[in-house]
Formats: structure tokens, C-alpha cells, sequence
């Protein structure tokens, strides 16, 4: 992603806090090593008439990609590791409503590029149920329980 | 309101970019000389659960008042001539998105002040009804067309 200037952290942090989301996905896919995927997002929204703005924050930050939703939202969707690594340490000293979020995310990518045992691919399912109370989100179905029952019960199945 | 340093203006900026609204209302009150109100604002939204976070925005810009809506909605408003003025100088040149829409209402802010016949109403009317385009609004029903059919009326039957 390109480097920001003062003013284009404190815009973009804005913005976020406005209108974005910072979250971690917890999918189940058996083709992963411990059966389910982490994927951490940040997303910035915006009405698909508007879609152009979008464009153009996508050019402030050089990187993310676009989509437009069937529901006439669009999103820039950054998903890859060192492009949010490099946002958020660039942005969360300016961000008010969503500094938490960053502050948990950034733990998450360090212990996802750490990650050896099954115990450690716990922890950070343990730090993922965080975002739940941070985000309001109702949505969340996949929780570290999810993943504790699944993976627990592989065990026993695989002498 | 306060005086913002850079990094407030561009995240006030940003921030209003994502989640927030500049527009302007016109709305019948026969207690008016011109029988209609005209009342700018810029509004900033955000969940009421996450509340306390636009106390912090109101905080920084030193102006403005809490609403909270029925529907989990809570708003930061400001209303007045000078804060609106103030802001809009403050951080216009730092929006992307609703630069049109806040080179727009210091143009119909300052012709509010100057306005003394029907005429220059008139020509404040005729501006309010370029937010329409700008916002996507669809829910704008009285326009300049509204006021000039009720004060034509008015004339005739005033003799």
C-alpha cells in the first residue's frame, strides 16, 4: 500500500470509523490445516451510486479491490495480510470508534503468522469471539466453540 | 466551535465523508415571511450503542447537539449559522465524497443572509434543489416548485 501523509491517516481513519468495519472471519473449510479459515477484513462501504468515492480512497491507501453488492452497496475490501498490517499501523493512532478493532486485529495477524500448535490456533479463535461484543455483531455463528467441538471431536476420531 | 488542527479537520472530514449528511430542509411554516423555513444542517450518524464515540466527535469540533433516534439510531447535529459556517470552512477543502455538497451550503448560507426580496428567496429555493441530485434523495418533497406555487397564490390573492 502506498504511504500515507498526516492528513491522509487522519481522513482514512475517519472514514473507518464512520462508515467501515474491521473484523475477522472464522470459516469452516476442511482443505485447512486445522479445518477452519481465518480471514481478516477491513471494509470500507459505500451506496454503489457512489461508488467512485470509493475509487478514489481506494487510490489514497494502493491497495484493496472493489465489489458491488447486490443490495446497492459497494465495498473496497483490503484482505491481505501486509496490506492490512500496513493500514492499520498507519492508521490506528487516528482512529476513535474502531481503535479497539485495530489494536485486536494486529494481535491476531502476529499470532496467525506464529501459528504451530493446535492450542495456538485456539488462542486465536479465543481472540476472534472478541469482535463480537466489539462490532455488536449479531451474525457471528462460528465461534471458538465451534472450532474447540470440531477439531476435539477429529481427535477422537483419528487414533 | 473549536479551532481543529490538520489531522482533526482531515478526520471530521473523512469521518462526515462515511457516515454523516450535509443538506439542507425546506419546510412550510406560515410564521415565516416567505412561508417556508429554510434550515441547513450536517448531521453524524452512528449506532446509539456506540453513542459515547460521537460525544468524542462533538468534543472535537466543539459544537453541535445529541439526538438519539427511535430506531437505534443516534445523531450529532448541528443546526446553527456560525458552527455550520465554521465547520464547513474548517474542513471542506479535506472531503471527498460531499466537497459539492459543502461548496453548496456555504453558497445558500450566504445567500440566506443576504436575502430581502421574494426573488432572492427564490434563488436560495433553486440551490436547495441541487442537494437532491447530490444526496440521491428521495425523499425531498417540497422544492422550489412548492414555494413558488404557494407565494404565486399567496400574490394573487393578496392584492
Amino acid at each position: 500500500m502506498n504511504k500515507l501523509s498526516e492528513s491522509e491517516k487522519a481522513y482514512i481513519a475517519g472514514f473507518l470509523d464512520g462508515d467501515g468495519s474491521i473484523y475477522v472471519k472464522l470459516t469452516a473449510n476442511k482443505t485447512y490445516r486445522f479445518r477452519f479459515q481465518i480471514a481478516p477484513y477491513i471494509v470500507f462501504y459505500q451506496s454503489t451510486t457512489a461508488a467512485k468515492f470509493l475509487g478514489k480512497v481506494q487510490k489514497i491507501i494502493g491497495c484493496g479491490y472493489m465489489r458491488n453488492r447486490n443490495d446497492g452497496i459497494s465495498e473496497l475490501i483490503i484482505g491481505d495480510m501486509n496490506s492490512l498490517k500496513s493500514l492499520l499501523n498507519s492508521i490506528s493512532e487516528n482512529l476513535i470508534f474502531k481503535k479497539e478493532q485495530a489494536k485486536l486485529m494486529l494481535k491476531i495477524l502476529d499470532l496467525k503468522e506464529k501459528v504451530q500448535t493446535i492450542d495456538d490456533f485456539y488462542k486465536i479463535c479465543a481472540e476472534i469471539d472478541k469482535f463480537k461484543k466489539l462490532n455488536y455483531s449479531k451474525k457471528r455463528t462460528v465461534v471458538s466453540k465451534t472450532v474447540h467441538d470440531v477439531l476435539e471431536k477429529e481427535k477422537l476420531l483419528t487414533p
